[in-house]
């Protein structure tokens, strides 16, 4: 019996979008508002889901308080509060569209669990906007 | 690397459900309450999912700007502050049941994206109430 | 020590603003999209909020129960899956606007409550429009 | 066309995670607050999400009044109130945990649909941690 | 200039209500379901709202860390996943009603903060009963 | 008979929480992690809250559409994508705190508001944050 297991989280961040490699005005043309120089910020919703089989003793497929300190390690203390753009590895070389940073936080999170597992992110940019990963 | 997109949006409307070829009493007793001949209302609230590969380019898989307009022209503008029987073509032989409507926004909004995206429509008709299509 | 209880409820109806003794186009000019002859509609959600003092043997304001029957008689029987302006006498002379169907709910929940108890009615008519009216 | 069609319910009960056959000292370092030998609670919140064919002539997957009442007869009834581990027959030799409970709900409502209709469970347990059961 | 901050917090407890001198008839006449022997639980989420004036060098009316951390040690530690009527002194005399609960909640906070603050407190018991005590 | 109507709205920024006469060591000690140099930011939602008596003839306390323009032009064309400190002028020698923002929406929209219209800035910095400004 497989079961998905989520867990929401969130972190506040800035950022800004827009290619190093192009002109201000042809990212302003791509990026809009969202190219400003200055930055701008969001609160993310993070929900993590895990899938995989019952454990038959515990009942779990996965102790929630390991899946919650995953985030926390890997997504909460790496990108809140920070300025993603500048205060992120990942995002040194990688525009940090709500896409992007889905799938960094993937990878992050996917790391750390039991390769049985399955993960798939969903990442809340604003309460309107949001996107979903599962590693396919 | 495929991820889904989602843009949330909402749209107030009056409808009735009945058919035109069946009797009152089988129409209240097939739709109930919701058979008021002179309508009753809900405010829909809409989730368009978009799936695809992630353009390296700009890290979209499409901008939600586009999206957002897209069911602006599609959706909101052809239904908001509507009656769904009376003044929405598409309802005129079509019983405007949250399944139905989910279906003409679907096809809606899937004539206007590039083939290669996917899409699926959630569509709230209360916050108790809702229904998903996928085209399959 | 006084404390407020508050309850939510939900109801869905159809209605129009207008003023039959002004034209179409006065109409138009003023309530805009909510005049549609054909009516839209909504999904009404209701916070009835009754404050008073806790009873020392019970521990209770009101028995919510006791509220959410209130409510259920004196608003979801009346005005659910209803016509406003057609199907409900209080607004056959009076403009259903948010404002004047929270001076309504307001006026039949407190005739139903002891006169110790004070009412404050919270009515959104979507998730981004509210009215609050308590009695002053 | 295959539409999904999802009913939100809820119901507020106690329980304990633990295994009789285990000492406290076990039960404290696997299940930890949630072992509180007096019990602990939850407002779960359920979504039962059923998938199959538009009925032409209805409009509808299924008749969310006719879902509506399996839930309460199979789900409300039965847990609402309760003591998950002592008041509730499937509980009490299985851990009331999320995942085992989102199946139990599964196999419940499962048994009173049409056999051509899928199901799916979501389970709060509180808003930010969930299961999901699709009978895979 | 009076600002208003408030912070949500959660906990999750069981609680029963009734009273010790009543017989078992009388507390299911007066407090129903929630009367069952065996208790039932709630995933309370509380926000204390802090009023007072603006420090002109901070920008805070309260430093919303601190806030925090109150209702961590007065409310989080004190109430989470437990059983209110069993594990909780104060109310091992006192009906665990929302509306006791919210009183309680008010007196432990405003015990830790400044006098010159004021402090209302909101506590629901689920997402659609609450209840509100500012202390007057 | 005074009404309230509400409506909400929303921006997105970036910000930093810090005084430029303070040392960074004291700005740590006082802002934490909201004092990053390189910003952090939030999706601010605000609500808009308008006292007066309905008008008879129209049954508005304030057309929606009205509040809803002056909310735009006053907050969101000036707020939404920006850096508050670095973009916007009330914001050059003031801390951008949740107080500070409310108190600064509340006197750009009243400014626009006919004088018998009383006034409640309610400001989410998070879903779990938020403030409340009324003038006094």
């Amino acid at each position: 019996m497989k079961v998905t297991v989520s867990r929401k989280a969130h972190f506040n961040a800035a950022h800004r979008l827009y290619r190093k490699d192009w002109s201000m005005e042809k990212n302003d043309e791509v990026f809009g508002k969202c190219n400003n120089p200055n930055y701008h910020g969001h609160n993310y919703e993070l929900i993590a889901s895990v899938t995989g089989e019952i454990d038959q003793e515990t009942g779990f497929v996965i102790d929630v308080k390991v899946l919650k300190d995953i985030i926390k390690t890997e997504v909460e203390d790496a990108f809140d509060h920070k300025n993603l753009n500048l205060d992120v590895t990942e995002f040194k070389d990688l525009n940090p569209t709500a896409e992007n940073i889905a799938v960094v936080v993937y990878n992050k999170i996917k790391a750390k669990l039991k390769p049985s597992l399955d993960l798939e992110v969903t990442l809340y940019e604003t309460p309107r906007n949001f996107v979903l990963y599962s590693g396919k």
